[in-house]
């Protein structure tokens, strides 16, 4: 069942050196590559240009005076055919056609293009695309985003649409996602979904895989690759057109033949991988399985500032086939010498909106909450609502900063108490208004926030995101995976 | 069955004036009415200060000159009974009790206090309370909290928790709601929910009631209260506690017997109201019933810059009970006119990501597609996804204002025709990363977010978000609501 199938891709994914085909000074491949460390090792194509960014612009790719492994096609559909000519001739190995107007027109015209293509390039350069962004690896230095990082990270990204691959980039820099490998694959021609997820299963940076897919053109064949992908590390996937209309849109998108949602649904659940509902499940899972393990239960213990969210967000939790267990009674013990009994509910969920306040020296608070309730048998994860910086600006004013340090040092210490020692899955909530004008709020919470991921905790902007990621996290669970996020 | 059980509440949300009992500098029911109209008509109280903010503190509400119509607790809960007795003593009309440590506390000491208290003031003085926020109504200048603005609005509000009463205040300032009246009722000793339902239902400057509720005493009172309400106006609630996990922790907050999940959603089906999962929805909702008609029927629209969030949305829609039906060969034979065929989706969802750019004269752009496909009789609603503007800042850098300034001019012509020529229900999605830290982006994003709120066209942050509000929407127009929001 799990043969490998695809070839090796490092000459995909480690050109030794890129040119651009339709640069220009606004064209943003042009700008992205500038950026990393591929500049010194890249080539301008355009007849209308002498020079772009002060680099040497070539009429055509036949100019280039060294062999070139990887073009990328950023020019006008009718001229595809005769370029993708060129770089046969020139002997290139890897053609990314990010220029679209093939297949997914549902054009008759399009169709043929696509079949041209194909037979000019087949046995002879590898295909990426057309109508996709291509490939971001900041250890090679590809890339196709002038916001991208050039920081090399763990998470792996196979994403048929364009807009979800620069989703994880502009996540790269806002919420601390790092990336090993990214490919959009668009039309898929040539290579396809079950190529990069072999590859992205072999390889030793990627820890974990976010797949989005459309459909393919071989379903056995990406079965088997999820099989074999599954095996090796966690795969969280979101299938686009599960229904009639998505069904019908992504044909019109990639030219995918979709398939019924049931059947993807099935499919996925016997290769082990987990498949989300959205966009922000999918970066969702993957940042919490980049950095945490799942949790060996459902038992989730909530800490929160409000009776009302504690009460709305245990029937997430249940309604999302966790548990929100009472705490057994030493912990409540526990809990009762330091959480006063009035305006309070000590229990699960412990709201205790007092001691979020708690810096005064030998004063028991929110770390001490984490270091107790982490040690109960029932419970396997914490998520902790912390939205309580505007609460504490407005009744500390410019004593804020001081006395937020000690607490925040005291919650680190037992978030990772909780983590590390008691082996607990560990999730934070910190709601920001994205509306919100705020600045003073913004800056603090915001470095709160990083602070959070600096040591691997995951933070997610709302209530229902961070429920959602802890049982998404325990389907991992029930696949297996533990110990190193591997499978066992 | 649609008998109005309450006293008429006026004295409740119009007192003549205020008493602060525990005021002192930071205390925040002070802070708040100090910034609304009643500054003029408060009184504040506490033995422990002479003056407040330059405005003289009584020792006792009984060393005020003036009668007094309204009283706030905000001081310790042993200290309740005395000055509630002072209180009747001194003929006062209301008691809103913010101290809490009573029954929600589950401890016999506090079942106790609770008994007194209503022996107290049983048919000589309401009781608002114990455990909640309280009254905010810009109208008579209460509040409860000093962010809330003093503009009056149409959105009613009645929160059985004090933070979600909070962030409707804080949506407020960032998502311009405008409140009638909110009420954050706690414990519910004497005045509960169903009195405020019957009151809002008849108050004429209440166009719409968001609900959260955990639990009431008497059910039926509830269920008759939701039909009288319902038949004025649309109400939508969030019920806190429908899991048995949640249920438990309902009864500690705020002390209610909440009962299973299922008997509160088939009463509130049967009551004509419109129930949703979480505060967001509830939020969202408010928002858009105040300055929308719900759709006349499934079919949605959907115009997109993204063809993979095209097909997401679409499988979205479909799940959430909604239709994305194919335009009309007439509407798409329009849209061919000026969306080029490459590198777009014509059809529903309309991924036409070039025409965004759109500005040039005789250009046209996106305003022309909510022209005509607003025109086509199977869609009810049309959603955009607007998340364009980094795209535009990094395309146009300096140029951005000037045409954006001619998209946005345009779009909203296409918009006010689609809502008030077409009666079509327009909802916008506008994604920030509210993690994001690009500062630009920011600005002119939330510059077009409040042109939009001007309009009176909803607005929310995600897909999902969007998504959703649609969904319920129609489900008022399954209970017959239209024309006005009144039932038709």
């Amino acid at each position: 069942m799990m043969i490998k199938t695809s070839a090796n891709l490092d000459e995909v994914f480690f050109p030794r050196n890129v040119a651009v085909i339709g640069s220009s000074p606004t064209e943003f491949y042009t700008l992205a590559l500038l950026l990393t460390k591929m500049r010194d090792h890249l080539y301008l194509v355009n007849p209308n240009y002498k020079e772009v960014h002060g680099k040497k612009c070539y009429a055509s790719i036949l100019d280039v005076e060294e062999p070139v492994d990887y073009v990328i096609f950023n020019l006008p559909t009718r001229n595809v055919l005769d370029v993708a000519r060129e770089c046969v001739q020139k002997g290139v190995k890897v053609i990314h056609s990010f220029t679209s107007g093939f297949g997914e027109t549902g054009l008759q015209e399009g169709i043929e293009l696509e079949r041209e293509l194909i037979s000019i390039t087949k046995g002879k350069v590898r295909l990426l695309g057309p109508n996709c962004m291509g490939i971001y690896c900041p250890k090679s230095g590809l890339s196709f985003h002038p916001a991208s990082t050039n920081e090399e990270g763990h998470i792996g990204v196979i994403a048929q649409s364009g807009t979800f691959a620069q989703y994880f980039v502009f996540a790269g820099r806002s919420r601390n996602v790092k990336i090993s490998k990214m490919v959009s694959y668009g039309n898929a021609l040539d290579l396809d979904c079950p190529d990069f997820l072999e590859y992205l299963a072999d390889d030793p940076d990627t820890r974990v895989i976010a797949l989005y897919v459309e459909g393919v053109k071989d379903g056995r064949l990406l079965r088997s690759a999820l099989e074999y992908a599954s095996s090796k590390k966690p795969v969280v996937v979101l299938k686009g057109g599960i229904t009639e209309a998505g069904v019908r849109v992504a044909s019109s998108h990639t030219g995918s033949l979709a398939g019924s949602g049931q059947t993807w649904s099935t499919m996925f659940k016997q290769s082990g991988v987990v498949q989300v509902d959205d966009f922000d499940a999918l970066l969702n899972t993957a940042i919490c399985l980049n950095g945490s393990e799942p949790p060996r239960g459902r038992g989730v213990a909530i800490v929160t500032y409000s009776g009302g969210f504690g009460v709305v967000q245990s029937d997430m939790c249940v309604k999302a086939g966790l548990e929100v267990p009472q705490f057994s009674p030493p912990v409540i013990e526990e809990l009762r010498k330091f959480v006063p009994a009035v305006g309070t509910m000590i229990g699960n969920p412990l709201d205790a909106w007092q001691i979020f306040y708690n810096y005064g020296e030998n004063q028991a608070g929110l770390g001490d909450v984490f270091r107790i309730v982490s040690q109960d048998n029932n419970i396997h994860s914490m998520i902790m609502q912390f939205d309580i910086i505007r609460y504490m600006l407005a009744r500390w004013g410019v004593e804020f900063e001081k006395r937020f340090e000690i607490i925040a040092q005291r919650l680190f210490e037992g978030f990772r108490f909780a983590r590390d020692k008691a082996g607990k899955l560990v999730v934070i909530s910190i709601y920001l208004d994205p509306y919100a004008d705020n600045e003073i709020e913004r800056k603090y919470t915001l470095a709160f926030k990083k602070k959070c991921e600096a040591e691997g905790f995951p933070v997610y902007p709302t209530l229902s995101d961070a429920v959602m990621v802890v049982s998404i996290m325990y389907k991992f669970t029930e696949l297996g995976y533990r110990r190193s996020l591997k499978k066992g």
